[in-house]
């Protein structure tokens, strides 16, 4: 993604996606034509290529028309960010003898995955999304990957209740606060282990739906995942849901990692990252425009996209074809998933021939409304405005 | 799956699974272990052969032990039951190309997949199940494909409501009683077509459902599901959903092809099919264990199976483990996804060393209790029975 785009960042987003559905509609693609973003990584080599947009070998961003409007993301499709190097493909060939240690809990114990499973399982829609997801749209330059909106998808995890294994290890010690989770890549030697760790807490009440995932979709969880074993925290976002997680710790303070004291966190541009500052915890409420976006023809338009209501459910979403002056209520088009999952939406309208700016704005059940703008921040998290989100769109 | 084993059934299928966990821990799985099944066909090749009993080149079988218990099943582990030869692979080159004719509407029309989607999309999660889904649990000599649990699936289909076409085509015509689809294969000729020709008539109530589908678990429909289009109608057995549709008509009759006229109808043993017979139209309530299978040592066990409601959505499930003497609540474990949907559930519960026979017994919102037994019926359709789904469990 090109930097220092502000003004016409939108439209330049949207030729983007023309110039890759032409290349669809010459039969071109899966031949290559994507060259240009790198080929898939060997831990993702099973992903579709043309679904992608491979912005390095650890960041993997769905595009915008590939994404649609479905109620499940399938795995194929759906984007990878990891802060580290995977942990050897062979992790995943047998997920049960991956060991996970407790503590913080009255009776601290090291059990297999196997293990593991014998205290439950229970099956969670939920979305995932990059803190980072946005982050293209803010208009000072902000750095780290630019995802526009494809750093997000909605899947199904199954996995461990992670809240009754601590209740069977004699419940969480007196004194903890935060729901720790470390990550089990190796670490390389002759770096100070807490510039690099992937160890994130959340608020200890995020243990109430918290799963060890083993499973997404329905079929075991890859390495690209997470796999064998992931912490998933429903609601919150990506990078507190630990993969490979070796170790999980309900502690009375926050990590002293990096990841969790000083990154992830909001604050003005310029600032530097610091304790004190909102950390990149639950999500927020969000929906963009999918589809159409390249030239429809006039007359009636199926204009798509998804929606979500971050911490609490999801409740409406409206559609503008007129950049904000007028709205229409959208269909919700999918099964409601529960709280954590997102909803595809559609309003069927009739567009004349000519420019329009199509919008979506959701609300959720606590009435948060997605905001017109969103202000900047310096690493350009959590962006959720829906002007910046909206699509350019010519009928021809 | 061999046939006239009758008291000793039950017993025999678990065997089987039993053989095929074996292969799986020797890491045989996948290099040709299942070659005594045959070889994926050529239009289903990307499916995963360890998951799938390959029945015939037309009856793909998901194993038992392969079904977990997912919200939704993946495409992969998918069975698939064909009544003639796939179209060319080449006919979901370009899924918005295919026509379909649209009958018995105030205005008739013929229209691409592509101009339909114009009238707006849906999201709908469903079980699809095949009717002779179970005809290897009863005790008569059921001809046909000997399935056990495997040939149903539970998958989120997403297409244009049919309801809207219709209505944008004036309405049904005054005399309609029936949705009837046509599906799109090439016949043989010489053959008096209505003797193959796969056309498929229900009752004019189930359009407020029915989508004519174009994508499956977020992806493009593949041939093997009826790809580019299949007409689904959710609630419904199978072979209503008809794939490669080509034709919808709302029709005063029934269609006269024999798949309609006397194929899948409900009969005593022995009994020609005949008009005046049920015909395989909605499903009922109905449950089965898919884990564990084979061996596990005694302690907590976590049983774990899918239910679905039938015509009405699920609303509880309980498990025995003594063959029906004693029952207990089983925990629903995956998300409510509307009633057409099917849901994993479980119960966690603590075995001693011995042997259990596991049944589980569904309820729907409407009462219906999945029953006992099932009476046998000619071509051993729906059955339904928690008797002859139980599994023999050995605890160590």
């Amino acid at each position: 993604m090109a930097r220092g785009i502000s003004l016409n960042r939108r439209t330049f987003l949207i030729s983007t996606s023309g110039a890759a559905a032409g290349v669809a509609a010459t039969g071109l693609a899966g031949t290559g034509a994507h060259a240009q973003d790198g080929a898939l990584p060997e831990y993702a080599a099973w992903k579709d290529p043309d679904a992608l947009i491979v912005h390095t070998d650890r960041t993997l961003e769905t595009r915008r028309e590939a994404i649609g409007a479905p109620p499940i993301t399938p795995a194929r499709e759906l984007f990878v960010r990891n802060n580290l190097p995977t942990p050897p493909l062979s992790a995943t060939d047998d997920p049960d003898v991956w060991e996970i240690a407790f503590e913080g809990v009255a009776s601290p114990a090291t059990m297999t995955l196997g293990e593991l499973k014998r205290y439950g399982v229970t099956s969670t829609p939920a979305v995932l999304q990059c803190s980072g997801n946005g982050r293209a749209f803010f208009d000072h330059e902000a750095s780290g990957t630019q995802w526009s909106v494809g750093a997000a998808g909605n899947v199904v995890w199954t996995g461990v209740p992670l809240a009754r294994v601590v209740e069977a290890m004699g419940g969480a010690a007196a004194e903890a606060r935060f729901l720790t989770g470390t990550g089990g890549e190796d670490l390389p030697p002759g770096i100070d282990p807490l510039t690099i760790l992937v160890e994130r807490s959340v608020p200890i009440e995020a243990l109430d739906d918290a799963l060890l995932a083993y499973e997404m979709n329905g079929e075991p969880l890859p390495i690209a995942h997470g796999g064998p074993v992931r912490l998933v925290v429903p609601g919150y976002f990506g990078v507190n849901n630990v993969k490979y997680v070796r170790r999980i710790a309900l502690t009375p303070a926050e990590s002293e990692a990096k990841i969790q004291r000083t990154s992830y966190r909001i604050r003005p541009v310029g600032v530097e990252g610091d304790p004190s500052q909102p950390s990149m915890w639950t999500m927020t409420v969000k929906s963009w425009i999918t589809a159409p976006l390249h030239e429809p023809s006039s007359g009636a338009v199926v204009i798509q996209g998804v929606a979500m209501g971050g911490a609490s459910a999801l409740s409406s979403v409206e559609v503008s074809t007129d950049g904000g002056e007028t709205w229409q209520a959208a269909e919700l088009t999918g099964p409601d998933m529960g709280r954590f999952a997102w909803r595809p939406f559609a309003l069927v309208t009739t567009l004349e021939p000519g420019r329009y700016t199509v919008a979506s704005r959701a609300t959720n059940a606590d009435g948060d409304e997605q905001p017109r703008d969103f202000d900047p921040n310096e690493r350009g998290y959590g962006h959720n405005g829906w002007d910046a989100h909206a699509v350019e769109l010519t009928v021809s």
